[in-house]
């Protein structure tokens, strides 16, 4: 299985006030990390982009150690464990050299924004995605 | 059971290019949903205040419609659906008159912000917790 | 002279790690007064709306005390000091009773956003911000 | 006169409605710049840092064209204009190849946190910002 890796540069009033990197940044990172991800068309490289619309249904976040702002970017490791006919769950791990940060996942739809409905997973988007599932998933 | 109500005006810059409110800016909603809940201190209601430190330690949500901002508020509904001896979950409804925007659940530690460790929860916070307690929900 | 008023709800998440209101959120509050005076289409009061576009061209703002988060909203005064055939400068007050927080002014470009130009001020907006005209103010 | 370089990275959702990089984000990349040039201690090279407090007492800002979120980072050149007792002016620019998204400046005090005053320039912070100076600027 391969792991997409995205460096996250951090912004110093992704703080709050008790000095940590707030929780609802994480949501700012993971999107950042999926972006990277799923938007950027990389032709020759049998990439694909969502760019065009993608919708958010669900995230689920575990967070396990503060993080506090430095100048160092933080590494979001991405990766994905389902595929279904109109959605894929991305899986996320905010870290550093030994230390992890966050656990997330989000339930991806693919959307087209100018018919206003999610779409179904394209042969091309599938067989993209697929190079990046998780050894033990289950492909629908 | 009660409810916490409370009505989460928006901004107009919480909408992305998308032209709706971007996801993760409903966990922003929720923040301020559960400050008004629970940083309060309202002496004589019973009320406590965990402004004095709780850190978050996982999020669940669920996005079920699109948002769009306008200059009426929309409504979070807090209760609490699970209380340990050091964390509770808080559970949301984001919604309108007869619309559900998201539903949520927030697993939030008591935290000593000057000994920098996690808290047991008090039989004061307990108590007051328990009126908002989900009623098929089992208390540790 | 009239002066806008708006109530501006604070977040939480507006305070940075120093524990006051990060200065660029003012900026934020500067934004949602400026769309409650000039977004909001209030017919039959004489009222118009910029909301079809409208450019920040400029911002100044000097901040004159601290504002730590709290439940009441701070108060921000919004009137006009120039009008030119194709921009308006808005002039504010971010305050409390008798605190002023910071004061600010932008100048705004109507655009017309379908053409991607901006675009002349009509006699009937114009009529509506010389009913906000700062006393001393010189009218192109 | 020397100008400090930052390359500050774009997120997506610093897009808005209008599908550009929203006016308030503008000072958040300043923020950013500002602290690259001003926090970060950089020993042996006879840096000095501003980390242990400093407040914002004013920013302007003219907004010359719209950016669009890309990958690829904006330039943001810092340098100084102006420096008295007890506060200095930081001029920016906001660029790429050929092309000035904005021009920009902030009045930045020093700040004792400790004792929640401002405080005077020292010896060492004077000599490091006068690198940075404006040619035609006029030193205190």
């Amino acid at each position: 299985m391969a792991r997409h890796t995205f460096r996250c540069p951090l912004r110093w009033a992704d703080m709050d006030a008790f000095g940590h990197v707030n929780n609802v940044t994480f949501l700012r990172y993971l999107e950042e990390a999926r972006i990277d991800f799923m938007f950027r068309v990389t032709p020759g490289q049998g990439g694909v982009s969502f760019a065009g619309g993608a919708v958010v249904a669900r995230h689920e976040i575990d967070y396990l150690r503060p993080l506090v702002h430095r100048h160092e970017p933080v590494t979001i490791e991405t990766w994905v464990s389902d595929i279904t006919a109109a959605s894929m769950t991305v899986k996320y791990e905010v870290k550093d050299e030994g230390r992890l940060y966050a656990r997330a996942s989000t339930v991806v739809v693919p959307y087209n924004l100018a018919e206003q409905r999610p779409r179904r997973i394209t042969a091309e988007e599938k067989a993209f995605l697929e190079r990046y599932l998780d050894d033990g998933a289950v492909v629908a």
